[in-house]
C-alpha cells in the first residue's frame, strides 16, 4: 500500500506521475491539492485570497464561502477529474471523492484562527477544519473491489457542512488507518532543501527527529507542512519520499533513491 | 427504486429536494445538470457558449476543451459538491460521480454534428458522446452499501477521455440496467406545458405514443429531452413524472400527482 500527495503546483508532472503509477502492483490512494488552479480561477473571478497567519506562525488561506466554491471548482471539479481522467487513460480505475462524498473525511471545524492585527489578538473564523475520522468502510470497498481513491478537500464537518482542510493533514489521517509502506509527496522541488531556494542544498535523507529540527526554523506553510508530515511516524514504521513532481518520471525517480527519504 | 434527475436551472430548489428525498424509503439514483452555474461561469471566465443545431433540428452545446474545463468545475465541481453537501446533511448518504470515475459511464465520442454554414452542410466534431454503457459493478456495490450515488457530467469515451454529453441520455442509460419504477424529472416548470410559455397550459397526463407526436412539433433542446423522455418507455414499464423543481417540496408535490405523468 502506498499513499500518493500529488501536490497542487502548476509544474507538477500530472501525466508523467499518471503513467508511472500504472507500474505500480500495489494498492494506492492518491491525493491531491490545487492550489495554483484555485488562485487562477480566484483570480479570475475576482475572489480575493487572504492568508492568515495564526499567532503560532501556521500560515492558511482564509475559506468563506466564496473561496469554498472556487474550491469547490479548482479541486473537486477541474483537477480532480483531470487527474481520474489521466488515470484511467493509463489504465488505473480511478474513483475521485471529496471528503463529502460518502463522509470519507469527516472533521471538526476550527473554532478560529488568533490572528495579531495592529498589535492585537484577534478570532477569525472561516469554513476550515480539521479532519478526524475516515469512513474505512468505503475506502476498503473501494481498494477490495480495485478501485484507486483519488481524495481532495473539502471535508464534511460535524453538522455536515463542507469545509476546507489541509491536504497533508487529510494524509496523515488516511495513514493511521491505512498504514502504508510509503507516503510519497510530490512538490515543486527536487525535495527537502536546506536553504529553501537553493536546489543543490536538496537533503537526501533524514530522521523524524531532524524533522522535528526543522519545523522550528521553518516558516508559514512550510511549517505546516512539516508538522503533517512528523506525525507520519506516529502510525507505525513509514517511509516518507518527498519528491520532484515536475520531472519525466516522478514516482520512477523517487523510488530510485531521488529526493528526500525520511524514516 | 426511483432514478431523480435535477435540472440544471438556476431557480431549482435544491435544498427542498433533498429534504423531500430523504423521507424516500427506496433506493435512489441522482443524475443533475448544472447549466445555470455553467453559463455563468463561462460568461465570468470569457469563455464563448456556441449552441450548434443539428440539421435534424437537435440543439447542443458545442463542447471544446476549455468549455469541457468549465463544465468540470460547474458540474463536478461546484454543482455536484453542493448537491453531496445537502444531501449529506438531510441524511442521505450521497457520494458524488461523474462518468469519468470508476468508469461509471462509459461512451462513444460523436463523429461530428452536421451543421448548416451560410446553406452549405457541414461537420464540427467537439468533445461530446452518447453514453453506451454502465459500470453496473460500482453502482450495486455503492447502492448495496447504502450510498446514493450522484451522477454527473462528464462522462468517458472508447478511448479513455472526458467528454460531454446529455444528461437525458445517462438517465436513459441508466434506467436501461436499474428498471426504475418511477424516473422523476425536476424543471423549471409546472411540467410538460401545450404552450411553452403558458403555465396554465399544464398537460397532467399521456402516454408515451402522445409523447412522440409532441417530438415532431417540438425544436431545439426540448426535442432533444422529448427523444430522451421516450426512450425511457424500451425498458419496461416506468412511470416518468416531469416535475416543479422550484417549489417548497418538490418530490412531495411530483408523487402527489402535480407535474406531468407520462406512462
Amino acid at each position: 500500500m502506498m499513499i500518493i500527495k500529488i501536490g497542487g503546483g502548476a509544474a507538477i508532472n500530472l501525466q508523467g506521475i499518471a503513467q508511472d503509477l500504472a507500474q505500480v502492483n500495489e494498492p494506492l490512494v492518491i491525493v491531491h491539492g490545487a492550489n495554483a488552479l484555485r488562485d487562477e480561477l480566484a483570480a479570475k473571478l475576482g475572489v480575493e485570497k487572504r492568508v492568515l497567519t495564526s499567532a503560532l506562525g501556521y500560515a492558511s488561506v482564509f475559506t468563506d464561502r466564496e473561496m469554498l466554491e472556487v474550491m469547490m471548482m479548482a479541486y473537486a471539479g477541474l483537477r480532480n477529474k483531470h487527474l481520474v481522467e489521466l488515470f484511467q487513460q493509463n489504465g488505473i480505475n480511478a474513483v475521485g471523492l471529496t471528503g463529502l462524498d460518502g463522509r470519507l473525511i469527516q472533521g471538526k471545524r476550527n473554532r478560529g484562527i488568533r490572528v495579531k492585527e495592529n498589535g492585537k489578538i484577534k478570532m477569525k473564523r472561516d469554513l476550515s477544519g480539521k479532519p478526524r475520522r475516515v469512513n474505512k468502510g468505503l475506502l476498503e470497498l473501494l481498494l477490495t473491489n480495485g478501485f484507486t481513491p483519488v481524495i481532495t478537500v473539502p471535508i464534511v464537518d460535524e453538522n455536515g457542512f463542507a469545509v476546507n482542510s489541509e491536504n497533508d493533514d487529510i494524509v496523515a489521517l488516511l495513514q493511521s488507518v491505512l498504514h502504508a509502506e510509503k507516503v510519497i509527496q510530490f512538490i515543486e522541488a527536487p525535495g527537502f532543501l536546506e536553504k529553501a531556494d537553493d536546489p543543490d542544498s536538496l537533503i537526501s535523507a533524514m530522521n523524524f527527529g531532524e524533522l522535528e529540527q526543522r519545523e522550528a526554523q521553518a516558516k508559514g506553510r512550510m511549517k505546516r507542512k512539516i508538522l503533517a508530515l512528523r506525525k507520519l511516524s506516529d502510525f507505525g514504521p513509514v517511509e516518507v519520499i518527498l519528491a520532484d513532481g515536475r520531472v519525466e518520471h516522478p514516482l520512477e525517480n523517487a523510488l530510485n533513491g531521488e529526493g528526500t527519504l525520511i524514516r
